[in-house]
């Protein structure tokens, strides 16, 4: 009869009890969120599951197979953020485990998926796609909209070179783009290589090696839309001085070579043919431009093949995102319409996703360079660009108690609904009728039923159509309730409970 | 065209690369979980996917709805975890913010549950019920089948003290479990009142205030499976020798208190009504222990008029696991039957939810006593324990590439496919067709379709039936790969590709 304690079946055990409630005033906890969280909300966690289960069913048909890594692993494995005594916690979430070793919370998908492959290398089935969603957290300075925990949905190929994989990849996402409701012209996914950067770099004189240099090179770029041409001219060559005087140092290249990165970021070709042309000219003597541009061909040639046009997948060198990360395609998918924000303002969302080849990730354990491509769907924000879209919460039926000491009518009720599909609860708290409408207010339910003495006398049970009786209510100056209340409720048979509910729901 | 960096959105930023791939042997991480953690594949988080989301249609159609709340909360928040510079993290995950305060992982559901519900009292629809699932972490020693990181399924109902909530989700697990595929008979769902043993112990002489020897009272009768009549009276009376010769002291009761306590937990009552008359004059001076009687008979009769029988629901002296933590009715759901275990061994598996009424959770925030009462189900134990019921993984094709610089016609196979709804993918990796075959096999593909050159002239594709191909093999000693090759494949028109393997599956 006793029942053994085991871990992960249940609620807290009797050890773990808190401190006694009688606990003086100023002793009590404050009841607050810690910075940079946040509780999510019934209409949220449901649009959000409905976005998971279709990014999941794309996932799957493609043979995508589901993994999940824990919230932990190794500090060391995660990779930068090598603990230090003082600032064990920078960008990521650290604790020491009681054997000494640090722990890290995840702060993304891809670091745990490189760790699970060099582990498993031998057993995997390769090329090895997987999928995974989950929490990520980050150790940031929390802003507006900007939280330390939230949600990534990834999908990568580990184990194949061959640029169908790419491809694979940009096509599911379309697909799930669509299957989420977008029209095509409502997103768009662009495609870049980081090889033609490199490619460009090299026959403008700047060595590979020289990664700070690029590294200037390259935020520069990343300024294009904010500074215009004439800005990234300037921080590409000498340096540029901003208005209120400060001067940024710029990657010191000569007006030649600021030309060329210039002509590949901001063509000024008359369409993407020519800019490809154009592109194929600057980078004619590097051997990794090439490359850069055989890959983008065949990915392009395979997406062409399968039937996905230049309104779905579009090259763009604009895209340097994450440049240095990459090694070789890269991609971004974005949202093209505007979006209303919470605070009713029209916004451009940009970016909802994005990816690329990383071929070094498993390489740090292993030695051995393992070539594997992703994408990363950043869930939170495809909610909010969706949200408009949400479809209405199922209809909720409130099944009231007239006496609170006998539920078992109500539950009745409640049970004949659910029973035939309908969403449907009895009060189970101790308040009056007028309570009880209350909470079927503020629940936002679609009908309140009634079942007092009187009905129960004739055999019938009141409905009160709760969305109708605010309508009226609204319209009605004087004599509101009175006249809502009367027109939006009606008496029908008890054995009619069901249908009459579905005949209000249906309307 | 750049992209702005926005968290939450994408793939680590250029900021966060990794130390290059070039690191010398010695200085490479080693790919390890951390301890007490665990990665999990395809058929274990498809199989808890259904189970959730059994669990979820089950109680959105009660009217309970979802509630998400961080990883992390404020450590005087959780309860009794007061970190110390010490032992910041006995039992919790904890660690310090950059603004010094403690923050801890989340250990069940129920204290975030109640910080929620304090911090946006006067903004609930009362009473409150939401469910929840999600990750709980416990720092505490790992060990075989026993995880620091597990999921937990809440429900719980905030601000009733109304029986009928009880006897809600009481009703609402029998369903759940139903709708999981488990018959009556396959569980039981026990039912027990701590304020019955309070009465009990009241009665007896032990006041409630004495909080220590009731503990060694609720351990001594925790043990009863293991100990028998015999052991647990002598830990309830002086103490008791174990075999070993170590004695455990006692709680010190007098023979007549000892059998008082016995005759409650260890009934020899010849059935149910027995037991409960013989309680109820057991209890019959105690004030409280009435009370705890005339709320489970509130419930039961509840259950009964609803349709719920002791085939699903009973009365079990025994569940004392949490008394000392729930305030009122305490239940427990248990699965009857043995299950085998991933070592062939038949178990009885026990409980798989737990829950009570507690009433004093969010008093710790606001000195205001808020009756609640909830449910808890152990995911991991319920999905190992239902584990023989896995529904079959969806079929996979695997479409192979003859030409692996020309993916498109598998592309198009694999897309002709997934739009009739099977589950296809072409292979996107760069082995030859050997190596595709036998990573066709490890994927546990159902066909493999082959279209070569001399398929495509004829305007034929090849489709292998894999399983069918390993069961001959297997059969046949010698010639087995030859015959099995020859027999489980087939030659169809490329135009008849989608209805073949219909067929194929079909069978």
């Amino acid at each position: 009869m006793p029942l053994a304690a085991l871990a992960g079946t249940t609620r807290p055990d009797p050890e773990r009890i808190l401190p006694a409630m009688s606990a003086p005033k100023q002793n009590r906890p404050k009841a607050r969120l810690p910075r940079g969280f946040r509780d999510r909300g019934a209409a949220e966690i449901m649009a959000e599951q409905a976005i998971l289960a279709t990014i999941r069913r794309v996932y799957e048909s493609y043979g995508f197979e589901p993994l999940e890594t824990p919230a932990f692993e190794y500090t060391d494995a995660l990779g930068k953020f090598l603990p230090d005594l003082d600032r064990p916690n920078e960008g990521v979430f650290s604790l020491k485990d009681d054997d000494d070793q640090w722990l890290s919370l995840r702060y993304d998908l891809t670091a745990p998926l490189a760790r699970h492959v060099a582990a498993n290398f031998q057993h995997l089935a390769k090329p090895f796609r997987r999928y995974q969603v989950g929490s990520v957290w980050r150790n940031e300075k929390p802003g507006p909209g900007r939280f330390r925990e939230f949600t990534q949905f990834d999908a990568d190929t580990v184990g194949s070179a061959n640029p169908a994989a790419d491809g694979e990849l940009l096509m599911m996402l379309c697909d799930t783009l669509e299957a989420l409701g977008l029209k095509r012209g409502d997103y768009i996914v662009k495609i870049n290589n980081r090889k033609l950067l490199d490619g460009v770099l090299e026959v403008a004189g700047i060595p590979l090696e020289d990664r700070e240099r690029r590294g200037v090179v390259l935020r520069a770029i990343d300024k294009l839309d904010r500074l215009g041409v004439e800005g990234v001219a300037a921080l590409l060559g000498p340096g540029r001085k901003d208005e209120s005087g400060d001067f940024t140092r710029g990657a010191g290249l000569s007006p030649d070579q600021a030309h060329r990165v210039l002509a590949f970021v901001a063509p000024d070709a008359k369409d993407e043919q020519e800019h490809l042309d154009q592109i194929a000219t600057l980078i004619a003597a590097s051997k990794v431009g090439a490359e850069g541009l055989a890959e983008l061909e065949a990915i392009v040639r395979l997406l062409q093949a399968a039937g996905y046009g230049p309104d779905q997948v579009m090259f763009d060198t604009g895209v340097v995102r994450g440049l240095d990360y990459y090694t070789g395609p890269v991609w971004e998918g974005q949202l093209t319409g505007p979006v209303t924000n919470d605070a009713g303002e029209e916004i451009v969302f940009g970016s909802i996703a994005s990816g690329g080849r990383y071929d070094d990730l498993v390489a740090r354990f292993t030695g051995q360079r393992v070539p594997a491509a992703g994408i990363s769907i950043g869930v939170s924000r495809l909610l909010a660009a969706l949200k408009d879209r949400d479809a209405a919460l199922v209809p909720l039926v409130v099944v009231t108690a007239f006496d609170k000491n006998d539920a078992a009518p109500g539950f009745a009720m409640a049970q004949e609904l659910r029973a035939a599909g309908i969403r449907a609860e009895a009060y189970v708290g101790t308040g009056k009728m007028g309570d009880q409408f209350k909470y079927a207010d503020r629940r936002g339910a679609a009908i309140a039923v009634v079942e007092g003495p009187d009905e129960r006398t004739k055999g019938e049970v009141t409905l009160k159509d709760l969305a109708l009786g605010a309508e009226l209510a609204k319209s009605v100056e004087s004599r509101a309730e009175w006249v809502a209340n009367r027109e939006a409720q009606k008496s029908v048979k008890r054995a009619d409970l069901v249908a009459a509910i579905k005949d209000m729901l249906g309307r």
